[in-house]
């Protein structure tokens, strides 16, 4: 049984045809339009076209935002103007298939769980590192959604009482201290401070950041400020998986996004901080921290297996 | 069908016999001993004066410690002399019924879910604020477990970095913040703080805390040191679950334990700084504060009914 | 002997002829030219003016910004273009008195220390709440300066490791948090949030603040919301000066500016928050909590006061 | 003109004879009794043996406790049982000369000024890690000595809010953070939890800690968890010392006691932190930081040198 998963993103739609065992066995990208009505039309002739050629049975739609409870109406997307939008139903009735919708972070980890870094696992967390921080839990095997369809807003965790003002409205959120904007800011800073911020100063573009290539480079030389400045967002993000262990318990911690791409030299103070925050039992097993390996197609994947799953 | 469920705690052990509604048909309890022999006799003994006048199906053990992921092994338990003790085999041999385990705040959790304050709900949170903290966590109506076994320690969050050493060997952890003893700590830094705290020193028994009675008295009284002690510890709470609704997205939290006792002085600023550290999603529903409703019976009355699902 | 002291705001300039005692003899205002020069020659004009009628000794100007240690060149100026500013020489040329400069929040902690609420003390700190914060201390009878002009930055303490952001380029500022904007900035939030705000939602003008007057009011009516939003604020100094306590160990703190005309409402819950993270010594004596006295004279007070002991 | 200093420690009493460039001409050395009366006679009885072969003009004596403002009085001293204790007087009438107390942490944090590494500076902090935190503030060439004679309690500096408790009652203080029995905590929490601290964890002595000179061992081979437990420290040194530029503003911090041995491998991610938590006012000049030079004679060398200067 063959279902698509489409996962819409800020400048693109990926669409693909997804097998039972996650492989991708078509993929169509396009711009993603700016109205509404556009959008649908192009995901809507995306699946006309992927299905003329396979014999679809569901399609799962995957964007940023918040999504009710019954995964069929968009109550909030940060990037596109959906208000209580009941895309669901819209969908299908442009697609003539089923539906389901899932937030895209929740998609990506789902993705990760079934097909990716977290195989074989029966409780695990994702958090996703770019821009912002997306998160996503899997516990006894089942997607954690939530009362209001919003569990595993991980990024939006407080975590510094009076802290940051995060675009959410509150302050303190995980996200203004784990995220490849908090690196960015971790990396200004330690920039503008001369002394062990030099070499970070000499890499900065033109738009004032410095390029993963570069960091990666500086790390790999063992530059402090770029140790430095990892190691801020890898200690927040490691004492944040300390609360999430608490709560949720996974085996596992999956790392995505475009922070992601660090690796060790993010995985390592990362565990180093999880573990001087974890509530210390003794005997209690520690859960692994692993990055992501299904990459942008995660999302896709995962929403495509929920499309099976829910209709 | 009837079921039987088994509380043993520190001091004594209650087991019931439970209709499916939650009923107590009838109850009994005897004094807990202290060796791990007798005390599996003696819960051997109530099962089968119990069974000796009512149909039996199954039975449910709470007790506080950690279990292991399949309900089966006693991995550690802080009162009783029990170390990966399989006690889930132990009792099936003796009283010759199928036996789950549940750890004790879960199964009072699951109780008030099932039949209590909980009902109705879908994704749940219950705090019980004793002399320690306990969690538990229903997701779309599961009980969460965890990879582990120990899902939703939700006293172990840690709450403040470098904070109050707590007995689990971290530090930080809410239940330093928000529980009975936390309460009784903040009563008397602010007692012998003199000032606002002169009635709460009046009110000091000889072992040095304020009976909960009197606590109540001098928040009827609107006694300023009363009233910052609790809004201390309902501070911790509120931001807590600010982080458990960001992780868990539950409609409800259920506060019980003997400070839930202190019923809307305790819950009405518990919400106010829930809401303050809320991640505020605009038109995002908030979780309702309540507190328990069945008491001490909760977790009796929760095993059996998780006795009844899982065999 | 008279000497005149010149307070330079962001809106208007006053000087006033001060006698030994702290009486002002005369006062003059005008408004503050956006312009260096217009501004230099306003109080060139202004001492002239005064001194045409009275017999002047020496001169002292208090305004805004940092200032070297040997009170000679205006460092840096918040609200005006002066930047390495031998302001010093340039006014004694002008004006052909002897003439020192002095910060706005020292010139009016030193006036309060001599003439106003500090009278008798020997070590004393005020904090004035304007829009932002200024700090003042006053140790063994001497304003503490520092090495580089700049000691007693009150408002810059950090209070919130990882904090909100603060003008000065740094974090986590106390004067993002008890300041008169950090007390409108906790009321929009309380506002925001329904339930005990809704008395201060009522309140808030088209520029979305709630006036002093109106805050006292609900305060004197008990106003839940009122009440809450004031006390963040006042813990937030509280814990504060137990930190000053710490390290400068003064007798009395001296709380000015604006905000203080909130009077006990503000200082009784500043002084609970100060008794509680205040070393705690023992016997140690604790330090008291006074409003300023003198008002928007101090900063003129006294610095005339300084110019006539460093002159 | 010579002057004696004494320098009473826990175990052992100092006492030389003092020439006027901080030389110590002749220094002898007694255990410390515990008898108040037998201590006093052993003070005298040095500073007479002293006086015999010296021309000896006043006594400085430095313990450990607060002292009242006029230095006259121990109020309290932590290891000998002085409470409210007219030290000078009775000191004055056993030795027949003019003496001084001061408390330890201050006397050495003025030889420092005088003498040692502080020399030639106008505004200097120096803190004092030893098994707790000394701390001693300079500032415009004066010692800091507080309303109450306790001026420059650096080490209670409140730094965790909800903090670990401290010995003073109060909990959060520096002195859990910052100080050699914080940096062995630490040491026991990394070698405690393996990986990282699995050399640590070898190098530890039947008493649970591990030596100095193994620590410095294992820095130079850049052992990770070594380097985080010193990291540890550090950054918290470091975030107080930018609280301590905002109020006293110093040119130079002074770090002695026996953590100060680590030298630059702590100074160094020291002055990181710092710098990360310093309010940033742009040009604004930064404080030096710089191990102590004067080793254990800074104490008895900085309170003859008081002496000298109060009689």
């Amino acid at each position: 049984m063959l279902n698509v998963g489409i996962d819409i993103g800020g400048t693109k739609i990926a669409g693909g045809v997804v097998a039972l065992d996650g492989t991708i066995i078509e993929q169509l990208r396009v711009p993603t339009p700016v109205d509404t009505g556009a959008l649908a039309d192009a995901v809507a002739a995306m699946v006309g076209d992927l299905a003329s050629r396979h014999e679809v049975h569901a399609v799962g739609v995957a964007a940023a935002g918040f999504i009710d409870r019954t995964r069929s109406v968009m109550l909030h997307a940060p990037n596109i103007d959906w208000q209580n939008a009941p895309l669901r139903a819209q969908f299908e009735a442009q697609i003539g298939r089923p539906v389901t919708l899932e937030n895209d972070a929740n998609a990506a980890g789902w993705g990760e769980y079934r097909f990716g870094a977290g195989r074989g696992s029966t409780d695990m967390v994702m958090i996703t590192l770019g821009t912002g921080v997306g998160g996503a839990a899997v516990g006894d095997g089942s997607l954690l959604i939530g009362a209001n369809g919003s569990a595993a807003e991980l990024g939006h965790l407080r975590f510094v009482r009076g802290g940051r003002p995060c675009g959410c409205g509150q302050n303190g959120c995980l996200e203004q201290y784990a995220s490849g904007r908090a690196l960015q800011r971790e990396i200004a800073d330690i920039a503008d401070g001369g002394g062990i911020g030099s070499r970070l100063a000499a890499h900065r573009t033109a738009a004032g950041i410095v390029p993963g290539a570069d960091l990666k480079l500086l790390l790999s030389e063992q530059d402090a400020g770029a140790l430095e400045a990892v190691r801020r967002v890898a200690t927040a993000l490691g004492e944040a998986c300390g609360a999430f262990q608490a709560v949720l318990d996974p085996e596992l911690f999956v790392i995505g996004g475009g922070v992601a791409e660090l690796g060790e030299d993010l995985l390592e103070p990362t565990r180093i901080a999880y573990e001087t925050s974890l509530p210390g039992f003794g005997e209690r097993p520690t859960a692994r921290f692993v990055t992501a390996t299904l990459g942008n197609d995660a999302g896709l994947v995962g929403v495509a297996d929920l499309a099976r799953l829910r209709t």
